[in-house]
């Protein structure tokens, strides 16, 4: 397997209009924000104590733990989304504060390599037993994805040698017969493990991340039997009571063949498994992972890349079971998805995945965050009724607007690194081609067959099908570039320069030799909104109606529709009518839908009464679903009735 | 106010095809099943540990208290189901086990009348200091229940007695200073000692339960601020945390306009401010009753009678928050629904509550027992797709099976004690007339201007709208017979002896003056199968229709409909076609519905797609909803697409 490279960050710089306003929060508004939470100086958010924790840790502060057994991992996150932020945009201050908390991070960490703030302080005896929701490994991971994150764009490698040395530790640890057969509860490490071995190239932690991924369903079933031993340390119950699948652990990893569990625990585990797939030219593991990519995007996925659609438990249910006012769908686990899904694309060079990816980006990842990058969403539902989502309810888990800062920090930060590393998702490349992948302005430099060749793609995606990749320096080029035609693009045609105009097809990658003379490539397609139906089995949108334009899921919301948005009909007789509204939402394609609306009626009819509603001819303005919620709180809804 | 009197059930026989299997099946089934269960004698149920626990609170046994806190309102239940069931049916054997129990619950009771073995054994010092969440009043309650039930079939007072000693302590208790501004946790209490106050004229008891009432949401808020005491004990989560409403006390009792919190804890309130309006011609009271049974059932009942939609806490949430297969609908609550009801049209005459009281017995609390009496729903769904009620998920509370005798046995032997009383919903009776109530088969004889009137009810209902009421001694009547004409009858034709036909209207009591000739009152009315639509408010059933016939919910099975019954579109523009099934469970009225299927198509279209899916027609059965889950497990759905 030929696994295609993600460019270097320091590679490429964003242009976009459409995703340019929210890479720039990163930077403006998260990271520092985030670091004012991390220092217990931001009254606006739950108090996080993580960076005291790490003082407490060190011997530098007296005090208790505070906060989740994984509250290092808001560091983490914050250290690599830093990294990102710093590989398009220099800030020495920035850079600063980064290199003091990883040398307080280093002061913390323990002779030994050991490093988990909640154990070292709370349970010094109790370090790695209680695998299943200690989290030591999760946090571990997320260290190693920060470290390495931070040495390539700054090239300092001090948190690189922390996390080799806690990455020591594990592989040493996790070979000794008490825990040769032991697993994380919480699937992370195997990630962090292999971007280590990429970046340092020791191949033990290639093999201790394999290792993990091999043992894990297999007899003696360390997870499931973990709480029997001696020494077990009690410290989180979430969830309670645990059941084997809640963790992919009911089955050995090869043998699984649905999506199951905790949702961001299976993406993160399938992640690790396309690697490992393309590290150990396995086959068999690739095969798993490709089943378990068809058994989410086929049968366990919202239309807008959202996944795991039990509130309770954070998990994947069954096929076909999608409802869309008490879903989950968080966050976290459609990030995870496209990490997955550019996985798969780098090994397989498949643009399928791609699909997917984008899906998750543009709709549920993006509605994750406001437009002005103070509130977040780490529940996705598709339909929302303020009212109904009461706390101490069945859908109490369903917030209608975007929530603060939270003592559980897992989804801001996540999407902030995610943001921030968006340059990794647009293009790949290998020895001789690189690969256009997402449709969002930029400029890179590769280096194809031996040379430095400069991109610049312009285009007006989202909203229209239309993007030029130039070659800026086209004396050095040879080699191929590969630009993904989406599957959603309508009679797609290539010009180079002022050449012919070819037709391609959709749902590729389309080849473009590089030549000397090669300037400019301009890919120009349809991308009429179009209504999409679901497969008859998910029983919550039979007789509904979505509308999709190229990327985007759109979204009926009560701020330009009023009140009872699942009182109104779809006549998808007549085609969605597109209008750019400028003034509106930054400037975004709206589109209105012709359809019927029903009356309340007098009010005198009862709750249940024999006469159909009547019904009164009107329109609704959809948005992008990646958009709601920021105007007032309100309804919104996805799945429209269709007429 | 003129309260209406419910019939001694000494003095009415149910002879209908409809109800009698179910009240037989009380008697020979669940209350030697329950018998054995209280005992531990019987495996296919959980522990209950019930009259042991009894045992060792006299003395007379050693060991550790087992159970819920309040595991003795089981035996309470059943005395009371007993007592019911021996109304109609003598059985000395039962009569003197459940006389030899009394004897036990005697010598359990403390010197001071306290009884509650929970905190006999377990907590001695602790009693009274968790209203909250104790249930020793919510038990105590049911306790009087039974005794006064026990007392008007048998005429023995031993239950009575022991109940009178225990309510004289809750009331000297409950006017102390500590005291003065408590109320329980769950009420019930209040119901059982105005059922005391009934049978033993001490006025005392009425005016308890009136200042339970009373203070219930007045500041000092004795429930909110119950854990702050120093004598508090922890006894019991439910819920976690707690929340005023959760109990109804977050206001005060005369101020509340919408029902809130726990269902059954806020309907048991209901009826007991129904009786004290009656008891103290408290119109306020009264106006209060009826504003709440406005927005029960002009905004937060299901069709069905189910109420209390959320799963987590067993709630009510907000109006028109109906959803259909994340649903709660608890037996019990349906149950305190048709108490609340009975009691209200016992006070006000008005048919209205009759309606409501019939659609819940008829619908949901039929179908909380299994044709065969050995399996039961806690939670009633009007739409289940079996894989889809996942453990660990947020429909985990959603059962597509009936469940076998809980732990937590409280809808079994509430339906039990329901089922067995239903004589007490039939018939009113006072001083010069007597009302119909349900169409019934059944005879009674009622004193009526001092005179003993005998009467048979033959009715073919629910099916047809046939009912004959025959008085058995004619020569002794005189004053008024008030028969029901139910709102749902079409044309309702009556007609005394062999004189003329008359028109009535519907939706009322018919009044038939009692005169020595008058032998045999008909009445026929059509009650055709009629499509029914929800408010367009209630999100959940917009674009979709059910099908009510008479009394009855209609549903559709995957027994009969074969999965994916999401996927019909009924076409209301035929009528659905009656068919009498004689073989189908007992014998029983089908509804043929005709409309179109979606079909699944080729499998390769992929989860969302852009082609509508084709359609087919057909035709769907559908059975009563009190009859669904008695064949294979399967789908179930109330709410069809209409097409």
């Amino acid at each position: 397997m030929k696994k295609l490279n993600t460019i270097s960050l320091n590679e490429i710089r964003l242009t976009d209009d459409f995703f340019g306003k929210y890479t720039e929060l990163v930077t403006k508004e998260i990271i520092p924000y985030q670091w004012r939470v991390l220092n217990n100086r931001e009254p606006s958010a739950e108090k996080s104590n993580c960076i005291e924790n790490f003082k407490i840790a060190s011997g530098e502060a007296e005090g208790e733990f505070y906060g989740f057994v994984f509250q290092d991992t808001d560091l983490a996150k914050w250290l690599e989304a830093v990294a990102y932020s710093l590989s398009y945009e220099k800030n020495e201050e920035l850079e600063r504060m980064a290199d003091q908390a990883i040398e307080l991070i280093g002061r913390a960490q323990r002779p030994d390599g050991y490093l988990d703030t909640y154990f070292i302080i709370k349970e010094p005896e109790g370090k790695f037993t209680n695998l299943r929701e200690g989290h030591e490994l999760y946090t571990a991971g997320h260290f190693m994805e920060a470290a390495v994150a931070y040495y390539e764009v700054t090239g300092k490698d001090r948190l690189l040698s922390i996390m080799e040395k806690n990455a020591d530790l594990i592989c040493e640890t996790f070979h000794t017969k008490v825990y040769e057969t032991a697993v994380p509860g919480h699937q992370e490490v195997e990630i962090g493990l292999i971007r280590l071995y990429e970046a340092t190239g020791k191949e033990k932690y290639l093999a201790m991340a394999k290792d993990f991924i091999d043992r894990r369903g297999t007899e003696p079933n360390y997870l499931i039997h973990e709480h029997e031993h001696q020494n077990w340390t009690d410290v989180f119950h979430n969830p309670d009571p645990f059941f084997p699948a809640y963790s992919q652990c009911d089955e050995p990893v090869r043998q699984q063949k649905t999506a199951r569990g905790h949702a961001v625990r299976a993406v993160y585990m399938y992640c690790a498994m396309a690697d490992l797939a393309a590290a150990y030219d396995d086959k068999e593991l690739l095969d798993t992972c490709r089943t378990l990519y068809r058994n989410i995007t086929e049968r366990q996925m919202y239309l807008t890349g959202g996944i795991g659609s039990s509130g309770i438990y954070e998990r994947f249910t069954v096929d076909y079971d999608l409802p869309n006012d008490r879903n989950y769908a968080e966050s976290c686990a459609s990030i995870g998805l496209a990490l997955f899904c550019r996985r798969m694309a780098q090994i397989t060079h498949e643009t399928r995945y791609l699909e997917t990816m984008e899906t998750a980006l543009y709709n549920t990842v993006l509605a994750g965050i406001a437009m002005d990058g103070k509130s977040f969403f780490y529940v996705n539902p598709l339909e929302v009724v303020p009212e109904f989502c009461m706390d101490f309810s069945s859908i109490g888990h369903v917030k209608p607007v975007r929530q603060k800062w939270f003592g559980c920090a897992c989804c801001p930060p996540n999407i902030a690194r995610t943001l921030a590393s968006l340059g990794a998702y647009l293009c790949f490349t290998e020895e001789k081609a690189v690969y256009l992948n997402l449709h969002v302005s930029c400029s890179f430099s590769a280096t194809i067959s031996g040379k430095t060749v400069r991109f610049s793609v312009k285009t007006r995606m989202p909203f229209y099908g239309e993007t030029e990749l130039s070659v800026d320096n086209p004396e050095q080029t040879s080699g191929t570039v590969f630009i993904r035609i989406p599957a959603y693009a309508k009679d797609p045609l290539l010009q180079c320069d002022e050449g012919e105009v070819m037709k391609t097809d959709a749902g590729i990658y389309a080849a473009v030799p590089l030549t000397k003379e090669l300037k400019t490539i301009r890919l120009r397609f349809s991308m009429p909104a179009e209504y999409v139906y679901a497969d008859p089995q998910v029983r919550a949108d039979v007789g509904k109606v979505a509308v999709k334009k190229g990327p985007l899921v759109y979204a009926m919301e009560e701020a330009d529709n009023g009140k009872n948005l699942a009182a109104f009909f779809a006549d998808t007789g007549i085609q969605p009518k597109e209008v750019f509204e400028k003034e509106l939402l930054g400037g975004t394609m709206t589109l209105l839908v012709e359809g019927w609306r029903l009356l309340r009626g007098d009010g005198e009819s009862g709750l249940y009464r024999i006469v159909r509603p009547e019904r009164e001819r009107t329109s609704a303005r959809l948005i992008p679903y990646c958009y709601w919620n920021n105007r007032q709180p309100g309804e919104m809804l996805v799945w429209m009735r269709e007429a």
